[in-house]
């Protein structure tokens, strides 16, 4: 990755805005960087290497190698006050690119499809201007985190003690969204994003003649009673006013058409926002599959996974960040309020440590094409999202350490 | 009812054929003297006195008041020789007659509509036909028996020891039958009725506002399910090669659209021809409804009856029958040889205790539109197949008792 | 009923608070009178002329007998401003009351089990206060609604012209609620309660013997498939961060245990809060019914209505009841944010013409044994909570109107 | 393979039994050759080389090349009479073998796994026996048919005209079997083995993120409402007294198990006795996925093929070839009456043009191992049934075309 030094910039202006908005070709720049170089979760090397080349550079003190790829940079303002955390994700996709642009992935099979390029470049963007106007009260730890996809960095970095000394009072993070379009943000208090859970389960019944039913425990029929039975939990068994998602995903089973299959395999995933949920769904989901292998004589194996919790804002920080966004006024910014999604982030962990928002920065701008869904191998951003984020970022922690 | 005397017929024509044809006036007509008045089962106080007033007229040793209303003729032939029993059903059923026939039941909403009175009339043939022709070898025990529609009387006369004393060695019966043509008998080894059982199921939900269905078990929905997995007992536990019925002939929950039932009440019919199958289908229900309350929390109370095992026939007894069918030869009667049906019968009892046959008369003569469904307001069948039956009778009385 | 004077009161003290809690007894007594004398929809002839002889008494114009037994009262200010209108809905439901207080219900049957007592109390507190101290600018026009249970009073009303001439500006409402403590409030944006529609089908299939189930088109089958394939409109059709309830209150069919049942009687009840779905769920219901109709050769007859929208709170009218709830000081009233219930409320037509805000006022106060669910023969409130609705009408207006 | 000749036999003995039961080392030895060399439908080259060397060996005239790999030897008797048919099945199973005899399969992944090695090796006796016995009236025509297992060589045989010049008058064949002690045969009138059909059904829903099921069309949702609805066809639309199998094999939908299955392939296997069920479960299938796909705005494909129809005796040859097991009674061979099984055979096509039977000649020894059921990988038969199926053949010809 190429190097770019910013001592040229000599930036001094005095609004924020016209400052960060003077940063866009270098945030850019490391963006288009980071993208051309797209790295699986806790294999994010030459990322970090980036990162930490970057802060070094701009003489930022910083932690490398943190449940092994995550950095944290600590930037301490010339007042005492709280600390804040930003949180960034740098890790990639398993997906083939499609784009044709020129900063298109280098890596074959691997790409920056859900924006987290973007948000690295963020992180990098407040840093770099922090660094530059350490007039702000507190401090500031930006948190660059590996593996948000898969399996989940956030844990660890967490366990390996990044919210503690100095101890974090406050963190906030951010999404780009082509859900949403340029120039709004999606915030609300409470879940934001739902729970994360997965099932693998066999239903092991007696295979046989597909002709002789009678000498067999069809899996195929319990199988599929079991997915009929599961639609009852959000028919049924869920608040209408909470939401809560089971899907299976998978239904495998036989291998010849006249005999009858001894094993189905499903698996699926469970959302939900409500944490009084967790326990409730996975008990659900086995009552189910017990008592429908009950009714047929069949049984059953079941795994179950509770990869992220529910991504929950607190009221306080959302409407520091509410506050912040609508501060911004040269170019208002719409809020979008009840933005929620079922989709699950790591960001969660963080959130239940210490009170904190995550928020979703609109990125979508179909008029240049870049709408694509995040994941798709098309997926891309307008980056002139970018120093929106780095300026919503630089205004909450001038608004909050102090 | 009117007493007709017989005697001036003195029938003494050689070929039994003639002589039985020159008897059906008399049968016809005491048929429709019961017909006339229909009695419910264990209540056939009219029609057994009618039974015993000719059996008296005739110098037939009978006793009466046998299981309430049954009764048992004895006709010794001239030799000594086996026991044969005839049994004949008199009960009618609680339907109101929609026939205009001279003779229509003047009992409102009873009705001979299965054809019990001509079952009575044939078994009043055949008495009267030995008691006139001695000279057969055994014995003749003629069984009046009540109440096989409901609750069943064989039973209860069997406890009372028609069977024995003389012990009976082989053992009769007939159902006039619409599903065939007048002409034709039915008859085939093994199963040629279905076991009756039945089951009354209460699935206990909880109830709750429509709108609310978290604060509830909702009995609908678990009884649906349960009539969807009672599906697959027939589908998949059952050898295709055999029979069986689990049928859910109601399901009542709920008193209000806006309102979740609290109990769902589901109850059904059980048939199956192989005695095998007596423990495993209600195991198997009691199964599946145990197993799809487990899923959904809620639970139940099962009643389950067995009302009548099959009616299974005795291979050389009814080759028997099937032999002297064949026999007449004046006016051939065709033989349906894999004749079944789901329905049920209490001979099966008789048929438990000594070897015996149970067979179809076809009755049906679509041309004098008598070919109504058993249990139909406008059930009614072709009277020429009552000396058919006296025929057979008598015919296998002197084959088999020689 | 009995009249009460209530000139002897003389209230000109300084403070709302104080003025109106003096009136306590008086609003308690008349909410009293009015549970005395419970009337169903549209024959609240007693409760509409005690109201007429409260309003005549206090000098208030009023106007009778608009869509049968409603009223509307205009009380103008003294200075111009704008027009707000205050509704309460007046009617009782078929229900035994089982309280035994003094003023329990004396009409046999009939009960005021929802609190349409204290919401008429609530406003004719309003009425004589406002009517004592019009120095508030614009106007205020109270309605007294009938039928809000059933069938539904508010339609009728608008199709009166109630909000014209002088046309209404805004409207708020209040529903005292036992699922909230007695001095909460539970207000919020938009969809406060739910839609309310429902729908009876019936399957029409083919009777038959229980025993012979391929000569029929067993409707029991079909209708469980139907309730099991309806469940998945919520659990796979409506986005999970929406709320819907599609429930199947009754199932009715068969009359006997060993007979195939011809037709199945479904019926229920939908609910949703996004006006998007108002089509989209009766739609969804018949494709199902209509497909699994079509899987086994049955048809069906569905009747679908639309009773109810949903109630849609205004942001700014909500703001400005929150806003007074807030200036509440002396004693406090929290303020339950995301409050929301699937259940309906007629309120919602009024909330379709105009903008306005409805709101629940925590009622319950379980030391007193005051708790029981809305509906319920035991159901009662703290009538302390009639003031405070009285208060909160009050400094709206006064707040609103300027 | 080796060639062994039959001369030194000099076989003269007065009885059918003695000289057949002479001839047993011979007719093993033909069989362990063919085991030792199994071959797939229609690649029959081996083995149809070693029957025509025998043939040929034997101065039976005999064409071969029918239908690909398949074989007619005709044998006339030296008085005119009647042409009688035998079928012998000769091709093999893609089964590795895991017996561990001396004549085990040299072709690896191929087994004579259902005994068509001794359907062959009896009729090859049976051609020697003939023609050593020239003095039977009539003429034999004994059929090798290649492919029964896949895809079927009957038809083609038959389009090849070889019931034709000169005309079959009727077919005889059995099937070795397992399910039947050595000394029993099975045997009934009317169907025997059922009729084989299949079907390959693709679900076409709409694919998309698991937590997101609104968006989607979910294919397991709806494949496992197919399944379920499906059970209904056996469970109601069949008659009882019928047998019919519905049998869902394959159920395949999903690549991950957070996504929602864009499509979901269901194949299986149908099978009947009741040739009037041909077209009616086809039928039943194709509306109930229909029915289900348009309940929730699925689409599909289906593909439904009738491979055999159900293997029917004609009662008079059944009877010939019931008289004839009677007839030998130096060790009598017990009859299995009412014998059935839902397995297909293409012996069909053959029953289709001309009366015939089709028996089972028990085969299963549990004291020598000899018991696995067919298609297993050690299945393997009793030998001394050999003889005894040679003599049944010999004996019938005898009889039948006299």
């Amino acid at each position: 990755m190429v190097s770019t030094s910013l001592n040229p910039l000599n930036i001094n202006s005095s609004s924020i805005r016209a400052q960060i908005q003077a940063l866009q070709p270098q945030i850019v720049e490391w963006r288009r960087n980071i993208h051309k170089h797209p790295e699986l979760g806790f294999k994010e090397q030459l990322t970090a290497q980036f990162i930490s080349q970057k802060l070094q550079e701009w003489g930022i003190e910083h932690e490398t190698g943190i449940a092994h790829t995550g950095i944290v940079a600590t930037i301490p303002g010339k007042k005492p006050g709280k600390v804040l955390a930003i949180r960034a994700d740098i890790d990639a996709l398993p997906i083939q690119e499609q784009n044709e642009v020129s900063y298109r992935s280098q890596h074959d099979g691997v790409m920056h499809a859900c924006g987290h390029d973007g948000h690295t470049a963020i992180a990098l963007g407040t840093a770099y201007y922090l660094s530059q106007h350490q007039d702000f009260a507190g401090t500031v730890k930006i948190i660059f985190q590996p593996a948000e996809e898969s399996p989940g960095g956030a844990k660890p970095m967490i366990e390996a003690g990044v919210l503690k000394n100095p101890d974090v009072d406050a963190i906030i993070g951010l999404h780009l969204w082509n859900n949403l379009p340029l120039g709004t943000v999606g915030i609300r208090n409470g879940a934001l994003m739902a729970a994360v859970e997965c099932f693998r389960c066999t239903i092991l019944g007696k295979g046989g003649h597909g002709a002789m039913p009678h000498q067999t425990v069809d899996s195929v029929v319990v199988g599929a009673q079991v997915v009929n039975a599961l639609q009852t939990i959000v028919s049924r068994n869920v608040d209408p006013v909470e939401s809560a998602v089971v899907t299976v995903g998978e239904f495998h089973a036989g291998t010849a058409l006249n005999v009858i299959a001894d094993t189905a395999r499903l698996s699926g995933t469970v959302r939900y926002f409500n944490p009084k949920f967790a326990r409730f769904l996975q008990q659900r989901i086995e009552q189910v599959i017990a008592g429908v292998c009950q009714c047929h004589g069949a049984s059953y194996d079941l795994e179950y996974w509770r990869l992220y919790p529910p991504v929950i804002n607190n009221a306080e920080i959302a409407q520091l960040v509410r506050s912040q966004v609508e501060a911004v006024i040269e170019t208002p910014i719409g809020i979008v309020p009840e933005c929620q999604t079922m989709g699950g982030e790591d960001m969660s962990f963080f959130l239940e440590e210490v009170p904190g928002c995550y928020f979703f920065l609109g990125s979508a701008n179909p008029s240049k094409d870049l709408a694509y869904p995040h994941h798709h191998p098309r997926f891309n951003f307008d980056e002139t999202a970018l120093p929106l984020g780095v300026e919503i970022f630089v205004r909450c922690v001038e608004q909050y350490c102090q």
